[in-house]
């Protein structure tokens, strides 16, 4: 499949898993930001390390809608007044914009209890086991040791300058991004019934392209528009918060992204299976910064 | 054992659950709320669902404990300006007016995959059938379907005068607060692996439990102290709010709740087994609103 067959078939059974049901008003809110049009980066490439690792695609696919589930939850949340305060998301109103504060702190929270629900309730023929396994990568990456660390330490460290802004930075982008990157990827392997070895190697996959993916949107954010985005930007440079960019310019900041796509390339042969998907992700990155 | 004994062992074992970790703030902020000195109604009736249907209570402390980690959360989100906007609950200073909004919302975020992964780490033993049955409980009382329609209800209410009050007011009611008791008494009963009838006897007395809890709960803010209640009391009333006593009157409220508890005594028959913590809980109910 084509990474556009993807993105199909993953809109299509968002919009299935998402009947709104009563209490109306917080159903639309939830199925709102989770169906804003987006790239599906997250649940693409859960089901394609689950097709390169030998499993079948469909399993993979509540899994795969729930990680675009939790995603949107990471965003309503980090949009609200007292979080980052964005008005836009992907060019449109943010969820606390169209449904008020009260229903998108609620809405942020049901679909953390909603998307493992979807996941257990469409995926029974993997077998209680795998389930588990599959939920205990969810809660690592969707709590205080995965998303919410590196949510809490960029906030901190918008606050306070950091002692090791690089380390510091490292750990942000290692738990803010590369986490839901990780809950992509392995849990597509293990719906695959992949190796230890296999999923070592694509956890580092994930960890690398995860790092690469945000200094990328540390890049665009210096670079593009409000047109090619849809979100506010410059606000991270002007808030003097902790970027790639502002810590060692935009030069060497590709350079480094230049750097780790090379090492996506490399960790991607352990696979030894050809993946069209993950390198047009990877090159789709290098077309948006112009490297 | 008795209803101090459960309380004894399920602090310490909430103690135990949450260490602090890295980021520091937010487990601060996660364990802060969740270890309030408070009634543990919740992880007790779980603990005393599993003993009175046969279950070893052992075998239900991380269960009961991960209840008492999702109350919490409904507490830190509930008490945020945009929402109830309260400043003290239990006495002491609510989540946000100690670690600022953003660790507040936060932390709640954290603890709703906090706590299923106690449960998960922590009763192994279990098997993983019965470990996706708890889970399955657990998202469908934290979610949309539960104690978040009760809110998501209430807020609304609160907006607009409802058409059908009294049916509005029981659903609020049922998801708000029954919901969670339901969690509980029904996850002790599959950790005892009891049966469908008992099941579902458990199910109408946490039902009728829970609706109970509420009216008395609404009938104490009219008639309680701050000192008593260890927060700011009248609110409700004073908001035009929906609660038991605005729309029957503090008399008939108690004859309701007097009645509720009767039946609640009539359920309990068809446990078999005497339960004195049980006894307790609906006394204790009793005695608080002088009736």
């Amino acid at each position: 499949m084509k990474i556009n067959d993807y993105i199909q078939l993953v809109d299509k059974k968002l919009d299935e898993f998402m009947p709104i049901q009563y209490p109306e008003d917080i159903f639309k809110a939830m199925k709102y930001t989770v169906t804003l049009p987006g790239k599906r980066l997250r649940p693409v490439m859960c089901l394609e390390a689950c097709r390169v690792l030998g499993g079948n695609i469909e399993d993979a696919v509540p899994t795969a809608c729930a990680i675009e589930m939790l995603h949107a939850q990471t965003l309503i949340h980090d949009d609200l007044p007292c979080m980052d305060n964005d008005d836009f998301r992907r060019g449109k109103p943010t969820n606390h914009k169209v449904f008020g504060e009260a229903n998108a702190v609620l809405a942020g929270d049901a679909l953390l209890s909603f998307a493992p629900q979807v996941i257990v309730k469409n995926s029974k023929k993997l077998g209680s086991d795998k389930l588990i396994k599959i939920l205990e990568e969810y809660f690592q990456a969707a709590g205080a040791y995965g998303v919410i660390a590196g949510q809490v330490v960029d906030i901190e460290s918008e606050a306070s300058k950091p002692q090791n802004p690089a380390e510091t930075l490292d750990y942000i982008h290692t738990h803010k991004t590369a986490d839901l990157f990780k809950l992509s990827l392995r849990t597509g392997a293990i719906i695959a019934d992949a190796t230890a070895e296999q999923i070592d190697a694509i956890t580092e996959f994930a960890q690398t392209l995860g790092v690469a993916f945000q200094i990328a949107d540390d890049i665009l954010d210096e670079i593009s528009t409000f047109e090619e985005m849809g979100k506010t930007l410059g606000k991270d440079k002007n808030a003097g918060k902790l970027t790639y960019t502002s810590l060692y310019g935009l030069e060497e900041s590709k350079c480094k992204l230049a750097c780790l796509l090379e090492e996506c390339y490399g960790i991607m042969k352990k696979f030894n299976t050809e993946s069209e998907v993950f390198d047009e992700i990877i090159s789709g990155i290098k077309k948006r910064v112009g490297i």
